[in-house]
């Protein structure tokens, strides 16, 4: 039988992390156990690759930046998800193609469709299942990160608009692919946006 | 006055290095001074990426190798070679898009198309003036590069069967080019090869 890809999205700070790992506890209760990843990472040189992109010291064009993420995606899916997705297993995924449609494609003003165009060749055309939106405006975002300074990465450096903009084209995505997509209200607190992934996933488990 | 991109191809062993430290100190001698850079490198970003391409301890799956290569070339593009060109230089660079398209695209098995079509987000459309194709064939290109065993990084340690496939691509590159190719027999010797090579570049500099 073929594994499920389940994806969560949304801008820094919408409770993506935080909603995957409840999200892993509670359907590993339930009977259907999950494998939890990240992006970018989750194999040796996606890891590698996301140090790099994340180094606030180097300079990073935003061409160069999308082909970095997608060349983390393209190695995650070869030696990773393919394979848990054959051999029937779920697989839970902070973060995927949406990332970069919506971050590289909107927020850097590449294009969402010349980004969606060089995602094609990492992932050869896998696609989720089902693609949880956590929907959330750029300033609580911001609010619920804290304020981390010298701490934050080079992309958790940019401003409200970035965010912004980035909200607004998770918005549009999920729009355009009403089956794929569920949206839910990321201002409500953890326990009730757990509630609403797992209704949200329901149909998958039957 | 717009500079002038001069790009040396050609596969593992054909003299590309050794070309482009020649032409660079004949060209200034000539008046006609040059930058020279190599791919994938030539700015931190890019550097950063050539380690981690070149590992041979990392799984790096061929649309991942695809990818990298294109992150590398377009911070090159943005941090080093449109200002250089944008302020009339002549930059001399060793191997470029024609490299992508001849090892991952017919080497890799990734499609020429495909891999081109990657590219044009890296370069935004820069192309070379001028390209010199140094013609090769594989065993010979081995024999030159000597036994480097341990030394060898990823690409190095590929067969005899890789590079030949390489050597007829970047062939088809070059008849479908003529314009921007010049072909020139890399088995004669390095003073020989650099006759040809500032022959092929005669018209540029009128
Ligand atoms: N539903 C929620 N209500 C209130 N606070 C929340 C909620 N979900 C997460 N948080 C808090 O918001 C902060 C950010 O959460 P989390 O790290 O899960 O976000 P994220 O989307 O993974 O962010 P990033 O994109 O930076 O990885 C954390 O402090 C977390 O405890
Ligand atoms: N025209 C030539 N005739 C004979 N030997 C040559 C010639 N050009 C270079 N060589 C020798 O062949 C070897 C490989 O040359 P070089 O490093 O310039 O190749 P390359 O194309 O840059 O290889 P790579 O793709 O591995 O960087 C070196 O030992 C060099 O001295
Ligand atoms: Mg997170
Ligand atoms: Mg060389």
């Amino acid at each position: 039988m073929a594994g499920r890809l389940i994806t969560i999205e949304g801008i820094d700070g919408a409770g993506k992390s935080t909603l995957a790992a409840a999200l892993e506890a509670s359907l590993a209760r339930a009977g259907t156990p999950v494998v939890l990843l990240r992006e970018p990472g989750g194999v040796a040189l996606s890891e590698r690759l996301r140090t790099v992109v994340k180094d606030p010291e180097l300079r990073v064009d935003p061409a160069a930046e999308a082909l970095i993420y997608a060349a983390a995606r393209a190695q995650l899916v070869a030696e990773r998800l393919r394979p848990l997705l054959d051999e029937g297993r779920w697989v839970l995924l902070d973060r995927f193609v949406d990332s970069s449609l919506a971050y590289q494609g909107a927020g850097r003003g590449l294009g969402v469709d010349t980004v969606r165009a060089v995602n094609a060749l990492a992932t050869g055309g896998l696609a989720p299942d089902r693609t949880l939106l956590l929907r959330l405006d750029a300033v609580t975002g911001r609010a619920r990160q804290g304020v981390r300074g010298e701490e934050a990465d080079r992309l958790e450096r940019e401003g409200d608009d970035f965010f912004a903009t980035i909200a607004a084209a998770y918005d549009g995505l999920a729009a355009a692919e009403p089956e794929r997509f569920r949206v839910l209200d990321a201002t409500a607190g953890p326990d009730a946006v757990l509630a609403a992934a797992l209704d949200a996933l329901a149909d998958l488990r039957t």
